[in-house]
């Protein structure tokens, strides 16, 4: 499917409709996305006004979701669409919420900043937080320039990236853990950027299911809960995909 | 709404199409209530067989999920639903996203109880552990008698309750760093136990948005990320409604 494809409707209406929830989830998303990466930075510089503004953003994230659930609502009530076009309505609902989620993901990270910047210097783990940070950071923008796009195999993409995600965040509780162990004084604190390393994994997650979302709207399949190599199956993709599926 | 108003669709097919939604709603949360009873079970008497039965389990509810979603999209592009009809779909679907991510949570769950059962005895924080996961199991079930019964004064009631929870929830954690602080040999068994804690705050959340969704799909007023006090204005609620809401 390609974004041209929905401009075929005998109701040109119809097509700026859908035109306006793939334009409201991509602004979402822009929005969404500063938030993480000032959430992120305002963790690793100890940046409380920064956090301070990430958390006074997220009402607009909120209004977002609920303006955009509304439209989609209107929309399948108005148009009664079928087929990719309804797919489209279906996604764009289920990557509404994955979007507010990651909101409320910044959100606590934010929280996390404004504790942690109040004793000062940078803690341990904050290494590990910043890389982790800017991976699932760029997981994000790629699984929205996905939805953009309608882009198959970048979608695929994300959902294989989500994997090294979660072995970088096992390796990074673990140092967490030790440096607890090592020095209790340093519990109270350590468990700030645990919590904040489990929001930035749970941004992975929801990142992987927006693009789980794009491969269901645009294959018509839906390949959550399965294994990528179901992916070489099932005729989901092209040949040309596979291929990049394989070499990758 | 009572249940009984989408009986008066000419096409008795339609009737028979939203009744099954609702029903494998039901049937869905009824396996997801029993994993999280379970997993809180295998977490507090360390019953590792049990906790395996819970992640052996998630598959199905896995399955479930995707049938649910496959069925809703069928309903809405074969029947083209409107008003009450298209928000009793919107809502499943929503709520279904929700029952999995609980299941998801009780997974974690039974996953830290067969490490915790690895040591044997009892730890400290169990007792709270254990009166958090009733709590949690309580909302749960209203929210599905909410949704089986399209009863407002429950959802408000599950809604309300997820603040006591997290207060909870807040107590339970401070405790449990104190117990972390006072031994330190504590800190790898102590963090299973507060990861345990988080899931359970969790599916309270989720708990809660499936009420807000029965809120919605009663009432066709979205209050999510609202405060409770909106339900006094806007006649979102009767008059009978809004007294229950006061003497509670």
């Amino acid at each position: 499917m390609k974004s041209e494809d929905y401009t075929q409707h005998i109701s040109k209406q119809f097509n700026a409709d859908l035109e306006e929830v793939r334009s409201h989830i991509l602004a979402m998303g822009g929005l969404v996305e500063k938030q993480v990466v000032d959430a992120v930075q305002a963790l690793v510089e100890a940046d409380s006004a920064l956090a301070s503004e990430v958390i006074s953003n997220e009402k607009k994230v909120n209004g977002m979701e609920r303006r955009i659930d509304e439209e989609c609502t209107r929309i399948i009530a108005l148009r009664q669409p079928a087929a990719s076009d309804l797919r489209l309505l279906v996604a764009a609902t289920k990557a509404n919420t994955d979007l507010e989620r990651i909101g409320d993901e910044a959100n606590k990270i934010a929280k996390m900043a404004i504790r942690l910047s109040e004793d000062g210097a940078l803690p341990r783990g904050y290494i590990e937080t910043r890389h982790i940070g800017h991976h699932v950071t760029a997981m994000l923008r790629q699984s929205l320039d996905a939805f953009a796009r309608f882009d198959v195999d970048q979608a695929v993409a994300v959902v294989r990236e989500d994997k090294s995600v979660d072995i970088e965040y096992e390796s990074a509780m673990r140092l967490m853990v030790t440096f607890m162990m090592e020095d209790p004084r340093y519990i109270k604190r350590g468990l700030n950027v645990l919590w904040s390393l489990r929001a930035l994994e749970r941004i992975g997650d929801h990142a992987r299911n927006i693009s789980e979302q794009v491969i269901y709207l645009v294959k018509g399949k839906d390949i959550r809960h399965l294994p990528l190599s179901t992916l070489q199956d099932d005729h989901v993709l092209t040949s040309e995909e596979k291929k990049n599926l394989k070499t990758e």
